[in-house]
């Protein structure tokens, strides 16, 4: 195939993401609207997500069980926002048979058509609350806290890979409390574990906050976000947290008796991340050269490169390459990439395209010199490691500086792009030529809210948790009014 | 809730094995219809068996990737054997959108009806073969070795948790090759790390072996297959995998450009296990007191029970009993079961009900002793274990032992209930009485097949691979005919 070039980020940053994307080779287009196929290398991403997140939800006391992936249609109507939210758009099971076509192929069997229709879940609170109902009877059940990951379906008619997809894998994690402070404390505990996540693990500076009425899960009383902020301004919710009050224990009856005897319904939460934390981290870290990822979700950390010329040398040259491989299996993820009949020019762009980490070129007189050229992917210079005693310890140090290069770049970029302004006109204005995070002295109003996304294409990302104490005395920005939250208005994916 | 008996293997084994799954809290009924819901101990146990195939797979050069659950009805119909075969029973989507119904509730919106139905998959080699033919273009791009975790659905009308759902979880491999030999080659190294992961991990003694033409996989040329033994005598089909010849190449027209020049059909495999893994884990190893786990996929491998009287006891015993666990925690996967008002003896049963290899009984004289007091699921006596040196060898070694006991169990089961016949006579007999495996001379004909299964409820479980040197000069045991195979005959899951 021909190489195909990265648009600029400057020229066009949403070809740009798509041709990252391509050259990465991380998904494809599939036969079915809206549905991506996640190739090995971008699924290689997610499984690292996986891994870290699944460690952290279990060492926070939570576990994994799984629930159908079909909900009856009835079940959707039983919370009222619910419904609205979420029913409109998605996925129709009616008929349990194929049978043969006139005329060739097939088609559904009208007598195999269900008495009720199914749904694929777009989000399972409906279904497991429905399952808590039977579990749940006595405060001695509680809490309950269960994690499922799952594909689910939501109807898209403008999709981008990992983005917005009609078919996506996610986890959503669901819990049941005996009190209103649990509930709560569980929603904030679980957003902080995002929170230390996208930092430690995708090196993605994120600001938590609580999500505007308008902007909340359709369901919640309340939802906390994680918004991360891309390289052209844009924000991209990278997680949320709901505390769901027990609206779900209502609609599906679920009560528990307490330690006095008497029935009281059950609290709520559930919490979720997806795919579309892969796109985060492709739109938050690359550049126009291609992909770039950092270390702890790289599905390779460490590329292998042999280089020889005469036939005397490959030998000795792939022999060391695998000696250097084996030093750091159990360690890193590394792959020796010892295709034949393939130069190690085009190697090199095949690996920096697809973002790993660290490339170490090894030829003969690396060989003779007992050490390995190294290229780091967001380097400019190569240098020598020596194969000594500290190769192992030298090798993560760089992994770890990559890793907190990025962190702290994404931080820089994002301290530079927040914008405290005092009135519309300026955030307006400023979000014309260069889009940001706008944080805002605001009073919380959905009218207004409308107005200003129809106008200028921002929203309110959040109103950020460190920010609120700034409220006092303020008067909102848009209305003049006195203001009720400091908000961060951005345009968003 | 009031805890519920089991049925003993002899009353009634079908009862005895759902018994057994309530008791161990591993499914529930789910509100739709044939979908179970994986409890969480029910899918700790599946983790540790993806957790460990998974690096099976990734050790012998397959990668993982993600291919949509949606595939379109019409793909369905390019491979004819296997449009028979799945295209029959299957979840139907005709509708991507609900609308609100008169009278209240929702209903598919007449309006969102799509042109081309979808079908949930049932098995995914015709999406995937679709996508190989953008991915293959040259000899160089060959093998393809990929692995996809998901779900799939099959309308199924009898339905047995684990053994047989509606929707159940599994791996399916899809593997492309430029010649048949290394397709060959590449389904019978699949098929043995099957029966690796089986016998090492499982703790299952599997007969790999051929399946005859009737009960090939729709679309394969050959299927292997690894047929495992229950206590009740019955074969279970524990994993496939499929030669599947350049049948799906030809129907998704993929070829590759040999290293000639000249285009050729690509050859195929595909492999998979499923949940029903679960499923033959209970039926092989458990007893009439409730669940029993090879160590190698307990969720809890060892559970400790802390013990007190005294009030001025309880810190030590459960400080002691937190040092236990701290001790074990990076090698083993321990619990401490601290929960209070509930009494040791009820912890016990629940713990024996769940599978859990080792319980660690922990009161004031233990502690007094720097020992645990040690009682095997599968063993009668207790005994102390000092909190030496030797402490986590010994611990390790007693899990070694439960695995290896539970595998010569198997094994000694299966050498015991397998039966060389020679007349259909003896089989039909010794069946209704005393079922298990009968290994015997066969001439290949799927009417005799039929037969034999319409009268005795037996099936070819397969043609063992290590038997089929004994075939020569033998005649077959129910037509009389020259052997053509060397068979298995049982009835099965």
């Amino acid at each position: 195939m021909a190489q195909q070039g990265i648009t600029p980020r400057t020229t066009d940053y949403s070809q740009w993401y798509l041709d990252v994307i391509s050259a990465g080779e991380l998904t494809d287009k599939s036969p079915v609207r809206g549905c991506m196929v996640i190739k090995p290398h971008g699924y290689g991403i997610w499984e690292n997500i996986q891994a870290d997140l699944d460690a952290r939800f279990k060492a926070t006391g939570h576990v994994n069980a799984y629930f159908p992936i079909f909900i009856p249609e009835s079940f959707l109507s039983k919370e009222a926002e619910h419904v609205e939210g979420f029913a409109k758009e998605c996925a129709v099971v009616t008929h349990h048979r194929l049978r043969s076509a006139e005329g060739g192929g097939v088609e559904p069997d009208p007598s195999a058509k269900l008495d009720e229709p199914l749904v694929v879940r777009p989000t399972s609170e409906t279904i497991i609350w429905h399952m808590y109902g039977k579990w749940i009877n006595s405060h001695r059940d509680l809490p309950l806290l269960i994690n499922q990951w799952a594909n689910v379906v939501r109807w898209e008619m403008r999709t981008r890979p990992f983005l917005r997809t009609t078919e996506f894998l996610w986890q959503e994690g669901h819990t049941a409390h005996a009190t209103q402070d649990e509930a709560l404390e569980e929603a904030n505990r679980m957003l902080g574990v995002y929170r230390d996540f996208a930092h430690e693990t995708l090196a993605l500076p994120v600001i938590p906050g609580v999500k505007s009425a308008t902007e909340r899960f359709a369901g919640a009383v309340e939802t906390y976000t994680i918004e991360a902020m891309m390289q052209n301004g844009w924000a991209l919710q990278a997680g949320t947290s709901h505390f769901l009050g027990q609206n779900f224990a209502k609609a599906f009856d679920v009560t528990f008796q307490n330690a006095n005897g008497g029935l009281e319904h059950v609290w709520a939460t559930s919490w979720g991340v997806s795919t579309r934390l892969v796109g985060a981290v492709i739109m938050a870290h690359s550049d126009d050269v291609g992909l770039v990822l950092p270390p702890k979700v790289a599905p390779i950390q460490v590329v292998l490169v042999p280089i020889w010329r005469k036939d005397e040398d490959k030998e000795r040259v792939l022999d060391f390459a695998a000696a250097v491989q084996e030093r750091l299996g159990a360690h890193v993820r590394v792959h020796l990439d010892d295709r034949e009949k393939m130069k190690p020019g085009a190697k090199y762009f095949e690996w920096e395209r697809k973002g790993v980490p660290l490339r170490f070129e090894i030829g003969p007189r690396d060989v003779d010199g007992n050490s390995v050229f190294c290229a780091k992917r967001t380097g400019d210079k190569k240098f020598g490691i020596p194969l000594d005693d500290g190769f192992l310890d030298r090798v993560l140090s760089e992994l770890t500086s990559i890793q907190d290069g990025l962190l702290q770049a994404a931080k820089d970029r994002q301290a530079a792009n927040t914008h405290r302004v005092d009135s519309y006109a300026a955030m307006k204005e400023h979000m014309a030529a260069n889009p940001g995070f706008f944080l805002v002295p605001w009073h919380d109003d959905a009218v207004t809210e409308r107005e200003i996304k129809d106008d200028c294409k921002a929203s309110i990302r959040c109103y950020p948790m460190d920010s609120q104490d700034d409220v006092d005395g303020k008067i909102c920005f848009y209305s003049g009014r006195p203001a009720t939250h400091m908000a961060i208005f951005a345009r968003a994916y």
